[in-house]
């Protein structure tokens, strides 16, 4: 697997491939490689005849109390996995390749990012649109994906890439879930055994409120159903849980599908997130 | 000449030419053609092999008070004259055409629109950078053109460019000016007689000050210099004044070049703006 750190180095790699006809597609990650990462690359995979895959923990998106100097680095191993999963190219670039030191250029999406982990992590989806602007604009691909467990980052970065008309696809890829429920991510590793245990509430809360929901009862309702259920585990903490439109993170004024049900807790220091959308 | 309204055909178009090895150029433009204008389509057809001229007074750079409505339409004209210089496409899309009316995503370069045009004109940058980073991701040009004339507009888009990484070149364009000294404008044709006769005085100003800098006097003194020069006219009110680092805007802490002289004058309700800058 070809590493890369340099942008010119993945501008003349990805033009070459294009050159010969070649379909582009990109995967931005913050490394950590787990199940979900494997089948979004096998995805980007099928879609395209080049997959780029790009590596790095953007310190624009943590706030200053969040995890960023504990966030899972392992990059020869994520890139053996890319490889494997049929990467042909993993972008990891240093902190100094991507930002200038007088870099003041910030992409924003409103309304959008002020509910949800946007109300608790201020500046965190400023980071997230500016770095994958760069990337979309360095690698240049065709279609670029985004897991829908980070389903507000993927409704900000579809609106963002329609309004600066952007010439990419955006593609969603379902939540990749443990046997048990848990959604995968990165920061599981972080859980003590008593929290990966309580983890599961998460979705089976999530699937509760959804059946609720689809039983005609309020997006306030099932707010608190959502919340009730994981709080009675005691090992988690519920930050939010929310039901709002899933296109547009309104409040819903009306009864039924459709509905985002979203929640974000903390088990000790470790936050997780997870989703479930109750479509009609 | 094709004036295209839609951006799908624009894509399209584009992406033909280039099918066939053509570099692209793309000058965006409010309309309101004049020389200025002509030099830097000339330039663009120069400079590449199929040229794209945008056509599109954007609403979202203009204040409340500005003059948005007053500004000069006449896109039938203008295409013929971009042609004559070499255009190969007009792009000039509706308001509806670029802006959903739930767009909500902006680019904003901040630092440098602090200062000069960006004091006294709140958003009139973002609602730039905003509009070319849309314009560029359409055109997806190999290089775009932007009059030094607005010097601070020049900086902000290169700084937006590299900050993003845009697969662009921004070339800078020199000013055109009329046989006295004015800088052309599309706001020129705004003047009154009396208007029009005291105008060249900003230039005027602008060389004694150069002279004066490049003599060992202060920014400071360069300044007071320029703006008593221009308020001596009686006709022309000075809005600013300043002497700056040219690729920064920070304020000099030297005494010499390289220096940005740039002023900002209303003649009556109409704003003029124009610019010098003394190299070492």
């Amino acid at each position: 697997m070809r590493i890369v750190r340099e942008i010119e180095g993945v501008r003349r790699t990805v033009g070459q491939a294009r050159a010969k006809g070649n379909s582009i597609g990109f995967f931005p990650t913050l490394g950590g490689m787990h199940e979900g990462h494997l089948s979004m690359i096998r995805r980007a995979r099928a879609d395209n005849d080049f997959v780029v895959v790009s590596i790095f923990v953007n310190p624009t998106q943590f706030g200053v109390d969040e995890d960023l100097d504990a966030y899972p680095r392992q990059l020869e191993a994520d890139a053996g996995m890319a490889e494997e999963c049929g990467g042909d190219l993993v972008f990891a670039p240093s902190e100094a390749e991507m930002y200038a030191a007088d870099a003041a250029t910030y992409v924003e999406v409103e309304g959008l990012t002020d509910v949800l982990c946007g109300a608790y992590r201020p500046g965190h989806f400023r980071g997230v649109t500016t770095v994958v602007a760069k990337l979309l604009n360095i690698v240049c691909p065709d279609r670029a994906y985004f897991g829908e467990k980070d389903f507000q980052q993927l409704l900000v970065i579809r609106r963002m890439a329609r309004d600066l008309n952007m010439p990419v696809e955006i593609v969603g890829c379902p939540t990749v879930r443990e046997a048990d429920g848990l959604a995968m991510s990165s920061r599981n590793t972080y859980l003590s055994a008593e929290q990966r245990q309580a983890a599961p509430a998460l979705y089976e809360a999530l699937t509760l409120g959804a059946e609720a929901v689809r039983n005609g009862c309020t997006a306030g309702e099932a707010e608190l159903m959502v919340r009730d259920y994981i709080e009675n585990t005691s090992v988690l903490r519920v930050q939010y849980a929310r039901a709002l439109h899933p296109e547009t993170l309104a409040e819903p004024d009306y009864i039924g599908p459709p509905i985002l049900l979203a929640v974000a807790v903390f088990a000790g220091d470790t936050r997780l997130i997870d989703n479930i959308v109750i479509r009609e």
